[in-house]
């Protein structure tokens, strides 16, 4: 399985870096983030190392979001934010991919978002659906 | 399957509705946000309709990250947000679990994110991972 050194989720996945360990599968690790924006703030990733989304193969992907519905459960969050951020610009501060499932208990507490709505154009999006089907 | 009558969603999944279709198999469908963050920003969805993560059963979560993967390919996005919302408080304005696939082009295009980091408290985490753990 692809692993790197120099990698601290790789170093908890591991053992050498101790962690809050909420679940453990074959492909999978669940922790809670030692810097939470909100009680329960929870980390789960693949095992596989990989810095992008694109990196980690189906069969580890597969696993996650099941993870993620499992500790909401455990921790009775009625309102919550499933997010993975790829890339420096999109907030991603460990290179080895990771959703965080973000509890949003009360309007101060959580994650914050800022939806900057563009203007639809359909002629555009129509445009846009033909290049992106014909590269899938 | 899970339908609802009054869901946009569920209308875009039956074809009531038009949309601009990226993917479709028999549990999972994308397609485009009509009001766009981004170039490329798109909705992976169950078919089955729930409201929130926990309303969707494993077998349908699980095929939903091999296909955001599959359409951040084909956008060739470098950087971008995966995002799911919980509650009208965390941000979810339709009632019908979704995935926004959100390209971050640069930082006044894609979503905005802000991190309220909260005080490590490693005595409160341990009680916290007990508590978490012995509901799962």
């Amino acid at each position: 399985m692809s692993s790197s050194a120099a990698c601290i989720f790789c170093k908890i996945v591991k053992g050498d870096i101790p962690s809050f360990k909420l679940f453990e599968s074959d492909k999978v690790l669940a922790f809670l983030d030692i810097n939470p924006l909100s009680k329960g703030h929870a980390l789960v990733i693949p095992k596989f190392h990989g810095e992008k989304l694109t990196d980690i193969p189906d069969d580890s992907l597969a696993e996650i979001l099941p993870v993620v519905k499992k500790l909401v459960k455990a921790t009775g969050a009625e309102n919550y934010n499933v997010l993975q951020n790829n890339g420096r610009i999109a907030h991603q501060e460990v290179d080895h991919v990771h959703f965080h499932m973000i509890p949003k208990p009360n309007t101060e507490e959580g994650m914050g978002i800022s939806w900057p709505q563009q203007k639809t154009d359909m002629d555009k999006l129509k445009a846009l659906l033909a290049d992106i089907k014909s590269k899938m």
